[in-house]
C-alpha cells in the first residue's frame, strides 16, 4: 500500500499515519517530494485496512499495489489449473490443454427438446450439456424454468446421451438439490455478488461454473471466486459473457480482452458464453471464432431444436448451417493455438 | 408491440407474422413502407412474448412499446404513494409531502457507537436510523457485520431513541429474524436482481427500501419493485445510490435524473444515497442539497461518531460541521420546494 | 510517482529503475515488502514520462500521484475564480459569488424566433444568451446552422436585449469570425478532444465555455481547460452536461457530483446544462434545481417560443409553465446557499 | 418511423399527428390498442423529422426504425468493398477475401527509428507502414509529433522499404499537406466526430481509416463515415479500437462485436487495433488472434525496435518473440476462414 498526502500535508500529520501504521506492526517508508511526500506501508494489508488510513488528517488518496485475492491468484500457484467435470470415468477436462465446448437448451422445456438439443450438441462436438431449470429472469411475468422437474430431465438426458450436466442454481437453498442432480453448478451473472449463494456452492462438493456479473470488474469477479475457494472449493471455472456499456447493437458488450487479463493473474480456467452476451444469432459463431482466438479455454452456447418456440432466449440460439460451422471451428482451431479439442480428451482416455 | 420487417421481406413473411399474431387472439396492423414494412400488435402482451416473434423469417426487429411493469406503474395508480415506517403510533411517512432524513451507522460495531450515532441522526434531525448487521463485502476477508447480535443492539438502541430502523437483508434464510428486529428491510444494491430475496421480502410484512443496482436501468429497477409488489406488498420505497460508469472520481456516479424519471413513471417514493455513491465525505453535503433539488423524497447517510475507527466505509461517514450543515439543508430547503421536513409530521400528529 | 515491482522481481531490476530515474536527475526511495517492492518517485514528472518505466524488466504497475494539470489547478491559486463575460460596463460574472442564468435558443433559425426567445429568456432573468450559429450534428443530413449569417443574428438580439452571447464555434477556421460576434465561445461537448480547436480558442482573446465531452472523465476534462489555459487564456468557464452511461431512460447521465469534484481540484467555475444531457424538457426544471443544491456557479437551458418547430432539439427547450418554475428557482434558491443571482450582480454595479 | 401515443392520448390528439404527417406528404397508419395507439408512418424520414413530433401533445414516444445512413450502408450495395491503397502498380488491398497486417511506430521519432520499425514490421508480414507525425495528447505537455519533420520520414521509410503509408490527420488545416506525403489518411478516436475535419478529408482524394470514438455506438461511427462518403470518398475503412468502459484492467475494452455488427449493415471494411485498446504489450498477441476469429479484414499494431525509449506509447508496442508469434498467426489463421493473407495478394499481381 501507498498513502499519499496532500500538498499542503504537515510533518505532525505524515507522523501520525507512520505511527498508525507501526501500531499494528506494519513498517513505513517516508518519501519527501517538492511537492507531496508519499508513504509506502509494508506489512500485512488486512490490518492496514482497519486503520481506515484515508479519513486521517493530511491524507489525500491509499493506493492500494497488491491484488486483494490470493487462493485464486497464479503468485502462489504459477501453474494455470484444469478442472475436472463428471463421475470417475467420464470426467471432461477445462483447462489449458483443451478447448472445451458446452451446449444445450438457455432452458429445459419438455423432455423431447432437451434430449434433441442435447443430441444437436454432441453431434457438434460438445462434450458437457448445458440447461437451465432455474430461470433467473427480469420480469415476474415470464417463464422462471421448471426446477426440479426440469433438473430431474436434464439428468435423464446426461445419463442417455453420456454428456455431464451444468445447470444453474439461483438460490442458496436450492443447492442440495442440484447437487443431486448436476455434475457443476453454474452461478449466474445476476447472482455473481450473491455472496450467501457463493458461499453455499463453495461448501457444495462440485466443480462451479462462476459467470461474470454484467456489470463486475475482473477484480471483483476473481474476489467472488474466492468467496467460492475459501470454503474450499478450488474446482471453478470462469465465464466472460458480456459487460454493460452504452452501444445499443449487442445485448452487452463482449470483453474478450478479460480472457488473457484472467489467465496472467488467475490460474482458474475461463471460458466464453458469446450467446448471452450478443443475444443475436448471428454473432454467435464469429464471437466463438474469435474467444478461441482470444485463448479461451472453452465456450458455452445456446442450441434448440426449434427457436421459433423457445421459452427463453430464443433470437439467440444455434441450429442448422450455424452450428454446423461452430463444429467446424472448434475442431480446427485449437489446434492452431496448441490445444486438443475436448472431443479427444478425456482422464478416462 | 411493433415488429420491423427486414428491407427485403417477402408478403409471406409478413403473412406469417400477421398468423402468429392471430393465433393468440391478436391483432396485426400491417404498414407497407417504401423500403420496410412494419406491422403494429395489439392485444395481450405477455401472450405475444411467447411467440419468439424476432426469429421469424423476415423480422429485421421487434419494439416493446409499453412499460412491462404495472403493480408499481403510475399508470393505473396516478397519486403518488405514501409509505408509512415504524410501528403504530410513532409511524414516520416517506412520500410526496414530506421530505425524510435518514441516518446512522454503515455498520452496526458495539452498543455505544450505535448509540451515539443515533443520537447524532436525531439531533441533526433524521426520523429514521439506519444501520448493517448484515454487510456484503467484495472480499471474504472484509468485516462481514454482527449478524444477529447487531439486530438486537439496533432494535434497542431504536427503542432507546424512538427512531424506526431500517436495516439490511442479504440472504433470503435470514429474512425472518431481521423482520424480527426491524421496521423496514433494505435490499441492497448487489442484491436487487437477487429474485429470491424480492419475492421473501415481498412476503415479508414490512416496508421494503430497494437500492438501485449501480448497473441497473431504471426499467430493471421498477421490475425488482415489481416482483416486490406481486408477493403482494407495495410498500417500496427506491433508493438511488449511483451507478457504475467511466468516471473514477467517484466511486460511482450519482444519478439524479433517475429521480424525476421515476417519479414520472411509478407511484413509489423515492429517495438518494449520497454516501455510498460518492465514497467521500466532502461531496455528501452538497450531493445532498442536490437531491433535495431534484424532487427526492427523503435522503439517507453514513454517519459515525469517529470515522477514523469505523471499521466499513469510514471514508464517507458524516460528523462534525458536515453534519451539522446537512441538517441545515434538510431544515431549510424542502419547504421551498413544498415539503415538509419529515420531523415536522407524523400519523400520531 | 510510484514504481510497484512485479512480485519475482530481483535487486537488479530494482537497481535498473532507480538508475534510469536517478540518470534525469530524481530520486528513487525503496521499499521492500514481503512480497513486492515498490519505489517512490522524487523530481520532475514530466523527466520520468520519458523514461517509459513500465516497459522496463520487472516493472509491474506505475502511479501517477499528482495531478497532471497546473494552470486550472487550486494548488498554485487556491481562490476559486470569477469570469466576466460582456464588454466594458455591461459584464456579467461567474464564479463563486452568483449563479447565472444562460438561456436560448439551441439553434439560430431566424431573427424573430432569437428575438423573443432572448426576451423569454431575459424576462425569466437571465443574464446571458445562448445560441447556435454552427451546430455539429452526428447526421450530414441534419440542420448545420445558418453559420456567420446566425452569428449576425445573435450580435444584433445582443445589442437590442443588453445580453452578452455565447455561441459555439466548431473549427478553428471559424474561431476569428466567432470572436468578431459573439462574447463568449462555445466548445461543444464533441470537440472537448480536439486539441487544434482548444489552442485557437486559447488565443482568440474571450472567454471560453468548456463542455465536458461526453464520455471524458473530469481529469481530461481539466487538461482540455489546461491546453486552453496554456495559450494564455484562463478566463474559461467548465460545464457539465452529461456522461454516456447505460442508462436509456435519459440521453446521457448528468453527473453533478463533477460539480463538487471540479470545485475541489479546480478554480475554474462550473455550470451545468440539463437540457442536452435530459433530453426531455419535464427533467430540465429538477435538474436544475439540483444544480443548484450541487453548488453550481449558473446552469444553462434551452427556450424556444415554439418548440413544435425548432430546427433542433425542440423536444427539450424550455417555455410556458417550466420556464416560469425555472424562473423562480434561480431567484430563490441560490441565496439559501450564499450566492446572489446574477441578475442582481454585475461589475459596473 | 413509429409514433407511440401515451396511454390517455386523445382522439384529436391522434388525429393532429397525422394531419402533421399528411402536410409533409407522408402517410400514417394508426393502431388503435387497448391501452396505447401507435402510429406507422411511411415517405420521406427527413421531412418527418423536421416535424419536431416528439413535442406534440398526446405523443410518448417516437421510434426510428430504418438505419439513418446511406451511402455507407449494404442495403444499396450488398456486396462488401475492397479498399484499395497505395499509388498505381503497388496497390495493398483491405477488404473481404484477404486478411492486411498494418504496423509501425506509433510516433515517427528520428529516420533511424522509423525505418528499423519499418523493417521489423516488413520482416513479419506487414504491407502496410503506420506512423504519426501528428499526436493527439491529453496533455500540453506531452510529446506532440514531428509535423512535417515526421510526415517527410515517413515518405521515405515508405519509398525505402516498397510499404504505403498512412498517418494521422488531426486539423483539417493539415490535410493538404499531410495528402502530399501519405497514402493513406487516419482519422483518430478522439475526432470522430469532428465534422469540419470528417468533411476535409473527404475531399482528400486518398483513402481514409477511420477509427471508432472511444464513446461512440457502431451507429455514430457509420454516421461519421457517411460524412466522409458524401463529400464523395467512399474508400473509408473502420477501424475498432476499443471502447469506454469501467473495466480499469484494460485502456479501452476492444468491442470486437463489432466487427461482425458492422459487416452485417456497411459494406466497408474493418480493421482492428488492439495495441492502443488494451495499452498493454501482453494482450496484443491474443487480442489480433481474435480479431481473425472475429472476421476482421485486418489489424493494425505498434512496433519499436526499442519500447524502452519510446517517446509515445511504449509499453504496448511489440518486438522479439511476441511480434513472430503474430507474424505466425497473421499468416496461418487467415486461410482457416477463407482469406489470403495480403501479403500473398495484390492488385499488380
Amino acid at each position: 500500500m501507498v498513502v499519499v498526502m496532500a500538498p499542503g500535508a504537515t510533518d505532525e500529520q505524515v507522523a501520525h499515519v507512520v505511527e498508525k501504521v507501526e501500531s499494528v506492526g506494519g513498517e513505513a517508508f517516508v518519501s519527501k517530494g517538492v511537492v507531496r511526500t508519499i508513504i509506502g506501508l509494508v506489512g500485512d494489508i488486512d490490518s492496514f485496512h482497519h486503520l481506515n488510513l484515508r479519513t486521517l488528517p493530511g491524507v489525500a488518496d491509499v493506493h492500494r499495489i497488491s491484488d486483494p485475492y490470493k487462493l485464486v491468484s497464479r503468485q502462489h500457484h504459477p501453474e494455470r489449473s484444469t478442472v475436472w467435470v463428471g463421475r470417475p470415468g467420464r470426467e471432461v477436462p477445462i483447462g489449458p490443454d483443451t478447448f472445451t465446448f458446452i451446449a444445450g437448451p438457455c432452458a429445459v422445456e419438455t423432455a423431447d427438446q432437451t434430449l434433441e438439443a442435447a443430441r444437436m450438441a454432441a453431434s457438434a462436438g460438445a462434450t458437457l450439456l448445458r440447461g437451465g431449470a432455474y430461470k433467473p429472469r427480469t420480469s415476474p411475468y415470464a417463464f422462471q424454468g421448471l426446477g426440479v422437474t426440469g433438473l430431474k430431465i436434464l439428468a435423464d438426458v446426461g445419463e442417455l446421451t453420456g454428456l455431464p450436466v451444468v445447470t444453474e442454481v439461483v438460490d442458496a437453498r436450492d443447492v442440495d438439490v442440484v447437487v443431486e442432480h448436476a455434475d457443476m453448478l453454474q452461478v449466474g451473472t445476476r447472482n455473481m455478488a450473491n455472496f450467501g449463494l457463493l458461499q453455499a456452492v463453495g461448501r457444495a462438493g462440485k466443480p462451479v461454473l462462476l459467470k461474470r456479473g454484467m456489470t463486475a470488474t475482473v477484480e471483483e469477479w476473481l474476489m467472488a471466486a474466492e468467496y467460492i475457494a475459501q470454503r474450499g472449493n478450488l474446482d471453478v471455472v470462469l465465464c466472460e459473457r458480456g459487460i454493460r456499456t452504452f452501444e445499443p447493437a449487442t445485448r452487452n458488450t463482449l470483453d474478450l480482452s478479460a480472457v488473457p487479463v484472467v489467465q496472467s493473474t488467475s490460474h482458474l480456467p475461463i471460458i466464453v458464453d458469446p450467446s448471452h452476451a450478443a443475444g443475436r444469432m448471428d454473432l454467435v459463431v464469429p464471437l466463438s471464432r474469435a474467444s478461441i482466438g482470444a485463448g479461451a479455454d472453452g465456450v458455452i452456447v445456446d442450441v434448440h431444436p426449434d427457436p421459433e418456440t423457445a421459452l427463453c432466449d430464443g433470437p439467440q440460439a444455434l441450429h442448422g448451417t450455424a452450428l454446423r460451422e461452430l463444429a467446424q471451428a472448434v475442431r480446427r482451431m485449437p489446434p492452431l493455438l496448441g490445444r486438443a479439442p475436448a472431443a479427444d480428451r478425456s482422464r478416462s482416455g
